[in-house]
């Protein structure tokens, strides 16, 4: 199958579909705009992304399960020129240049202070927020743990948008963490270049694990 | 919009779409299969789930990206009664039940030793692999993080195969990976159970944060 997207040139992912995805109930296109054509892009167009389209991406990915609906994940964009000068200066050496070009940066993070929110988003275990309040590094895990599906399920929503992603943890946290999130209690797990792919967006796809490399039965 | 699917009551989900929705490109029956009609199921038919619905569900999952392209994540599908059992065991008091009774039970881990792939899976840097054998510390972080990234793939691949999934994290970690992982480099991050959803197989709805809850700009 050939397909032309976002006035991209037309790719064939043909030999990316498997005769077992006639047990797939999401349609094909569907797979390819969210799995198997959507790429991480290193470069994008100058196509703006505006807050309605952020507010269609978590509207959608907001739905996707955490663990006793914690949902820790923190969205910081980056919008102001200031803003992405400060942020710039913390990414890594190869990270810089797209991190200062993309149309939209945001910033991924953890907060660990979710519990507070706990008696709202899992009213029915009143003692969770406590539970959690007591334990600082089963609260620390469950953070980062269900931030990072979290950013998991942003990325594919961000595809679900037509515009691509280009998630790096190529910077100094510590750093990070310092200029963004003063009250030490969010802690940054990616940061993701917003956009329409541009020009050599992507090198070519590299390989993935075979089925019997990773799944085994017991 | 009211929906049936897989023999399940029709449940109304109109109440989940915004007026942003316009704004992506994905299929509404798409954003319903993944998102918003998909739920954490608690109990299940007996409809058997087998290893080409897996291999459906892998050859999607596995497009989605990780850092260095390291996919460290790997399944072991729970398919004899003996292998089961030891799983049970366990599982927290509250899981036990559902994960004795599903169709399906994956045990979801970390491979901490994901830096031995590198040379074929990201062959344009001869060196990551020797990078991540020097440095415990990093090779555990960025095994964890992106195969937690992988299991939220995952999840919203087993809803894109039609079937529910129930990712669990209550169990006792040493001890099933102690069972399951003698080789001590996979580090277990979700039990899942999948399946068709059975008779009360969810909760009512548990509400989400807003944007202006999680989203901020500078």
């Amino acid at each position: 199958m050939t397909i032309s997207v976002n006035d991209q040139p037309a790719v064939d992912v043909t030999e990316f579909e498997t005769e077992f995805a006639r047990h797939l109930e999401l349609s094909p296109e569907a797979q390819d705009l969210l799995f198997r054509r959507a790429r991480t892009a290193n470069t994008f167009t100058d196509e703006p992304v505006d807050d309605d389209q952020v507010k269609a991406i978590y509207d959608l990915a907001k739905w996707a399960p955490t663990s006793m609906n914690n949902q820790p994940l923190r969205i910081v964009l980056v919008r102001s020129p200031e803003a992405r000068t400060r942020l710039v200066r913390t990414m890594a050496e190869g990270n810089r240049a797209k991190t200062a070009s993309a149309p939209l940066v945001a910033i991924l993070a953890a907060d660990h202070a979710f519990h507070e929110e706990l008696p709202k988003t899992f009213p029915h275990f009143p003692g969770a927020r406590d539970m959690f309040a007591a334990n600082d590094a089963m609260r620390a895990q469950s953070a980062d743990m269900n931030a990072t599906l979290q950013v998991a399920y942003f990325i594919l929503a961000v595809r679900a948008a037509g515009l691509a992603a280009g998630p790096m943890t190529g910077y100094d946290a510590a750093d990070l963490n310092n200029e963004f999130f003063a009250d030490g209690e969010h802690k940054v797990l990616a940061v993701i270049n917003i956009g329409k792919p541009g020009e050599d967006a992507w090198r070519d796809r590299l390989p993935r694990l075979d089925y019997d490399e990773v799944v085994t039965s017991v």
